[in-house]
C-alpha cells in the first residue's frame, strides 16, 4: 500500500455548486436566447465553479506531455518498434511533432517530463523523473511494483504542484509510449467489466492480424491479474500498477493533485482518460475539475467518457495523443470564459427580451 | 428569370484534386501514424485543394454578417419581436454580442450587412445595402419579387468580391433576421421534400404552441407556392424567392461569389447552411470551396448538410447564428493548416517509421 501517499490520501473537494448557479444566471442574461451557445454556457459556467471566480481566467495554458515505455511493446502490440518513445521525445524538444505545433497555436506551453523512457534523455528542456527505463511486461507480471507505482503517481503530483506555484490556469495532459493504448484497454476492462475484444482497438493503426493478437495478450493479461474483474471491479489502484504505465500513473497523480488545486485539466484521448479515470474512481469530485477535449476513434474511450460522465468538446476521429485533442480544445475554452466575462447583457445593450412566456431555454 | 446575373451563370470550378491527393501524400510524411489527425487531415487536404497551394494560408479572416427582417415574423412565430433585429445589429456594431467576442478570440475581423434591415440604421462601420425593409410575408406572398431577388445575390457577390480584394483568406457567413428559422426550414422542405414538421424545431426558443404554430405556417407556406414539392424539387432560385428572405439570398450570392474567386468560406448554422444549399444545388462545384462550422440543435441542419455532403467541424448544441458555430471553428481550420505546414516529417526527425506491412492509415 502507498498510504502515505499525500496525493491519494488527501480529499478532493467537490466543485462549487453555488458558483455554478449564479454562473448560469448570469448567462442568461446575456444578449442571446437562454442556451443558445449549448456547450459553450456549459464549459464557462464549469470554469467559474471550478475557479470560484466571475471572471474565470484560462490565458495561461500549459499542456504537459507524460513519456514512458512499456514492457508489453515486447509482444508486437503496436505498429512502432519502441525506439519510437524516445525518437518522438526529441522530436517533442525539437518543436517537429503536433503538439508543439498545436500548442504554438493555442498560445500554450508545453512540457514533457520523461518517467520511464528507455533511453538516456538530456536536455534541460525536459522534467527528468524517470521512476526506471520503462514498465515490465503486463502479460506476465505487473507493470510496476508498489514502490514504483507510488513514485510515478508522486511524480504527477509534483508536476501539478509546480504548474500551480507557477500560475498555470488551464493545463492539459497528453503521453507519449509506443503500446500505451494496450494498458488503456487492459485498465477500461478492469474498470468497466467489459471483454477486451470491446474495449481495444487499433491504436495507431495495426493490421487486422496485430489487432488480434493485441487484444490476446489483453485478455491473457486481465486472467492473470484479475481473474474475478468481470464480476467484481479491482481496486482501481491495483489495475493501474498491474496493466498500467508509468506515464499513465503520473497522469493519475497529476490528475488527483490538480482538482485538489483547483486548477481546471484538460485531458486528452484513450490513455489519458484512462488515467483520469482511475483519479475520478479513487477521488470521485475529481471529475468536476476534468474537461473532456475530445473523443478519440478509439472504441475504449467511449467506456471511458460515460464511466466519469464527460462529455467530449471535439469529436474530430483523432488518434494520435500527445495531448493533440485537449490542445485543440483549448480555443473553445477560451471562448466560452471570453463570453462570460465580455458580452453584453440585455439590459445593457438596450435589447429587448423574449415575448413573455415564449421563450425556452 | 436574372439571367444577366453574372454570380449566377459564371460556372464554379471544381476544387483542385491534384493538390488533394498531394496533400493526403505531405501529410502522411509527417511525425505521427498515417491519419491520426483524422478530420483536421481532411481539412488540410481541402484548403490545399481549394488554394491550390502548399502552403495554405488562413490568416487573414473576416466574418460578415447578414442582416434582414422577415414578413412572416408578423405570424408570431419568433419568441422575439421583429425590432430585435435592429438592436442586435446595434449590438454588433458596439461590440457586445457574442460574434464580437468569438470574433475576437478567433482574431478575425468582422462586418456587419444590412440586406434589409426594417429599421434606418447608420453606421459607417456598417456594409448598407438594404434592398427593402424587410421581405414581404411568405405565408400569403412570395417573399421577394424577382427582382429583390437578383439585388440581394448581388450584395452577396459585392461583398465576397470586396473580401477578396482585400486579401481575406478565409471567410465565415452567419446571419441575424428574427424569424429567419422559418426561412430555413421552408427552404429544407421544398429542397428535400421532406415534411415541414421533420425540418422544424425552436429556433431561439419557443414553446411547444408557438412551435406547431410555426410548423403550420410553413406548411401552408409550402402548399401555396409548391404545392407538388414533395414530387419533385422546385427550382432552386424558386424556393429561396419564395419562401427565403433578403439576407439568405445576399449569403447564397457571398457563397457562389467566394467559391467562383476561390476563397473558403465557413458556413454556419442552419440558416446560412440553407443559403449555401440553394448555391449547390445551382453550381454543384460549390461546396468544395465550403466548411461547416458546426452542427446546430435545429432539426433541419442535419438534412441540410446531408444534402450538400459536409461534415461539421463542431458539434456543441449551438443555436445563436450570427455565424458564431463558423467563428468558433476558425481556431480548428487555422490549426489544421499550421500542422500541415509546420510539422517534422519522419525523415527531418530521424523517426522511425511503422514496421512493414502493419500500418493501417
Amino acid at each position: 500500500m502507498i498510504s502515505n501517499h499525500t496525493t491519494l490520501d488527501k480529499k478532493v473537494e467537490p466543485v462549487s455548486a453555488a458558483s455554478y448557479e449564479r454562473a448560469k444566471a448570469h448567462l442568461d442574461a446575456l444578449t442571446k436566447p437562454p442556451g443558445s451557445l449549448g456547450q459553450l454556457e456549459e464549459i464557462a459556467a464549469r470554469l467559474v465553479s471550478i475557479q470560484q471566480s466571475d471572471t474565470p481566467a484560462v490565458e495561461r495554458k500549459t499542456i504537459f506531455v507524460f513519456a514512458a515505455d512499456h514492457g508489453v511493446a515486447a509482444e508486437g502490440v503496436s505498429a512502432y518498434p519502441s525506439s519510437v518513445t524516445a525518437q518522438m521525445v526529441s522530436n517533442f524538444l525539437n518543436g517537429g511533432a503536433a503538439i508543439n505545433v498545436l500548442a504554438r497555436c493555442a498560445n500554450a506551453n508545453i512540457r514533457i517530463v520523461d518517467v520511464g523512457v528507455n533511453a538516456t534523455l538530456a536536455s534541460d528542456r525536459l522534467i527528468s523523473r524517470k521512476v526506471r527505463p520503462g514498465s515490465r511486461n503486463f502479460r506476465y507480471e505487473p507493470a510496476m511494483s508498489q514502490e514504483e507505482l507510488g513514485e510515478a503517481l508522486s511524480v504527477g503530483a509534483f508536476v501539478a504542484e509546480e504548474a500551480y506555484a507557477s500560475g498555470v490556469q488551464l493545463a492539459a495532459i497528453g503521453e507519449m509510449g509506443i503500446a500505451n493504448t494496450s494498458c488503456a484497454s487492459a485498465i477500461t476492462a478492469a474498470l468497466t467489466g467489459e471483454i477486451a475484444d470491446l474495449v481495444t482497438s487499433t491504436g495507431t493503426g495495426i493490421s487486422s492480424e496485430t489487432l488480434a493478437h493485441k487484444k490476446r495478450v489483453i485478455q491473457e493479461a486481465l486472467a492473470l491479474h484479475f481473474p474475478t474483474y468481470r464480476q467484481q471491479r479491482p481496486a482501481p489502484l491495483d489495475i493501474l500498477r498491474c496493466v498500467g504505465g508509468l506515464e499513465l500513473a503520473a497522469m493519475t497523480g497529476f490528475v488527483l493533485s490538480a482538482a485538489r488545486l483547483r486548477v481546471a485539466t484538460v485531458i486528452d484521448g484513450f490513455i489519458s482518460t484512462a488515467a483520469a479515470a482511475v483519479a475520478c474512481l479513487l477521488q470521485p469530485a475529481t471529475s468536476g475539475y476534468l474537461f473532456a477535449g475530445h473523443r478519440s476513434c478509439e472504441l475504449g474511450h467511449r467506456y471511458l467518457l460515460d464511466l466519469i460522465g464527460l462529455r467530449p468538446i471535439l469529436d474530430l476521429d483523432l488518434r494520435l495523443g500527445e495531448g493533440t485533442g485537449a490542445a485543440l480544445s483549448f480555443s473553445l475554452i477560451e471562448a466560452a470564459a471570453q463570453i462570460y466575462k465580455e458580452m453584453a447583457t440585455f439590459h445593457s445593450a438596450g435589447v429587448s427580451e423574449a415575448i413573455a412566456g415564449d421563450v425556452v431555454g
